[in-house]
C-alpha cells in the first residue's frame, strides 16, 4: 500500500477492461450499469477537466467532498479556481485553501461545481457581477453544472435555476424562490446539466455520484471503498421539522 | 440565515441552558447524556484548543472533516500545524492548504488530531524525527490524541499505539502490528485518551464524536443536523473482503 501506482491512461484502461472481464461482470450490468450517456469520454481516454469555485468564507466541506472522490479517477484534471489566485479563507477562518486560477483565466471546463459558504461569502458572490458572468459563461461550455450546499444560491444568482428544481442546504431552501427555483428535499437534484446537492456532508455523495457519470458505476463504486464511505453518523437527527430544538442551537449556538 | 451572528460566551451559555431548560431534558438526559467526565471544559466556557496536522501528501478530507464539525462549536479555536508554515500540498496535487503554524510553534494543545495520507506523505513522517518527539510532546499535555485513516500508522510510528486497538483505512491495517497495534474494524475506536477513525469519510463520524466528547451529545447533533449529515452513499459497498473486484480497481486503476 506504501508503494506509489503510476499507470498510463492505456495501461488503466487495459487493467479496467480486464478486471471488468474477470469479475461477474453480468451482475454488475444489471445492478449497476454505467450510464450509456455519460461516460464516454472517460472509455475514449479523454480527460475529465473540472473547476471547483473557492470564494471567501466557502464552506471547505462542499468544495473538499468532491475533489476527494473525483480527484481518483485517473485522468481528471482538478483546478481550483477564485476571483483571484491565492489564498482564501473558510468559513471557520483558521483553514485557508489556496486558488490555483483566477475565475478570468478558466475559460472553460467539463464540470463546474460551486460550493456554499457562510453569509458573508455568500452575500459576497451575490454582489458581484464578474463572478456572475463567468458562471454563465462556464455553464454554456460544460457538460455538467454541480453546486453543494448553499452553492446553489449562487446558481440562482448567475440564473441558472429559472423554472428549476434544487437541493440545498436546509437552511437555505427558502431563497430558491427568489431565483425561480423549488426546493428539492432529494440529497441530489438532477434537472438536465444542472446537479445539487444538499447541505455541506452531501458533498461526498456527490462526489462519488459525479464519479459514476464521469466513469461508471463500478469505478464509482471503487471510489467508495477507496473513500470507505459506510457511514455512521454517531447519532439519529431527523429533518430540521423534527427537530426543533436542535435547529434553535444550529441557529443561535453554533457558529456559522 | 444570511445574518451573521456573533454571540458571547455568556450569551451562548444562558442560550444553551434555556434551550435545554425549553426542550425535553428528560428525553435528552435519558437518550442523549453527555459524558460527564468530558464536557466539563465546555460548560466552563474553556476555550477548547485543537491542533490538526498537516503534511504534503495529506488526505484533504481527513483533516477537513473533523475541522468542518469541530469549527461550528463555540470556542474552539483550531490551528493547522505543519512541519513548517505555509501551503502543503493534499492528495491529488491540485489542492493546497495553508498551515498557519509550525509545529515547534505548537507545545500544547487540548486535541491533537493526525490525519492520514498518501504513501510518499506517510514514508516522509514515518522518517521524521522532529515530528515523532513532537507528537510524544504534545500527546503527554493533550486531553484527546486523534487519528483519521492512515494517520494511526503515523500515531504508531510515535510509539502511542503499543498494546492498544486502533482503526485506520483498510489498505493500511496490515501495518498497525509493526507498531504494537491491533487493527480494529470499528468506524471509531477509542483506547483510553487515543482515538482512531477508520478511512478518510470516517472523518465526518470522527469530528461529530469529538463534538460529542467535547460540547456534549445535543450540541453535536446539533452539528450533525448542520452539516445535514444523513448520509445517502450512491452504492452499497461491503467490507472489502466481500469486494475482491473493487479492492482490484482501487489498487490498480484508482490514484492513491
Amino acid at each position: 500500500m506504501i508503494d506509489n501506482i503510476d499507470i498510463s491512461r492505456r495501461k488503466i484502461l487495459s487493467t479496467t477492461t480486464a478486471l471488468l472481464g474477470t469479475v461477474a461482470l453480468g451482475k454488475i450490468a444489471t445492478s449497476y450499469a454505467a450510464p450509456s450517456d455519460s461516460n464516454d469520454m472517460f472509455q475514449k481516454g479523454m480527460p475529465m477537466d473540472i473547476t471547483i469555485f473557492v470564494f471567501d468564507d466557502v464552506t471547505a466541506m462542499d468544495a473538499i467532498g468532491p475533489y476527494e472522490a473525483l480527484r481518483r479517477l485517473p485522468d481528471a484534471r482538478i483546478r481550483f479556481a477564485g476571483i483571484s489566485k491565492g489564498p482564501i479563507s473558510t468559513g471557520g477562518q483558521s483553514l485557508q485553501l489556496i486558488a490555483t486560477h483566477a475565475i478570468r483565466d478558466v475559460t472553460r471546463t467539463d464540470l463546474l461545481l460551486i460550493p456554499g459558504g457562510g453569509p458573508d461569502g455568500l452575500k459576497a458572490m451575490m454582489a458581484n457581477a464578474e463572478f456572475h458572468e463567468w458562471v454563465r459563461h462556464i455553464n454554456s461550455g460544460t457538460r455538467w453544472t454541480t453546486s453543494v450546499c448553499s452553492g446553489a444560491l449562487l446558481l440562482g444568482t448567475a440564473g441558472l435555476l429559472k423554472g428549476l428544481q434544487a437541493s440545498t442546504h436546509w437552511r437555505s431552501k427558502n431563497f430558491l424562490p427568489k431565483f425561480g427555483a423549488t426546493y428539492s428535499e432529494q440529497r441530489i437534484t438532477t434537472s438536465g446539466k444542472i446537479i445539487s446537492a444538499a447541505g455541506v456532508s452531501a458533498a461526498i455523495d456527490m462526489g462519488i455520484h459525479l464519479c459514476a457519470l464521469i466513469a461508471g458505476d463500478q469505478i464509482a463504486r471503487a471510489v467508495q471503498l477507496a473513500m470507505e464511505y459506510r457511514p455512521k453518523p454517531p447519532f439519529t437527527v431527523g429533518a430540521p421539522e423534527q427537530e426543533p430544538e436542535l435547529v434553535n442551537i444550529v441557529e443561535h449556538v453554533l457558529r456559522t
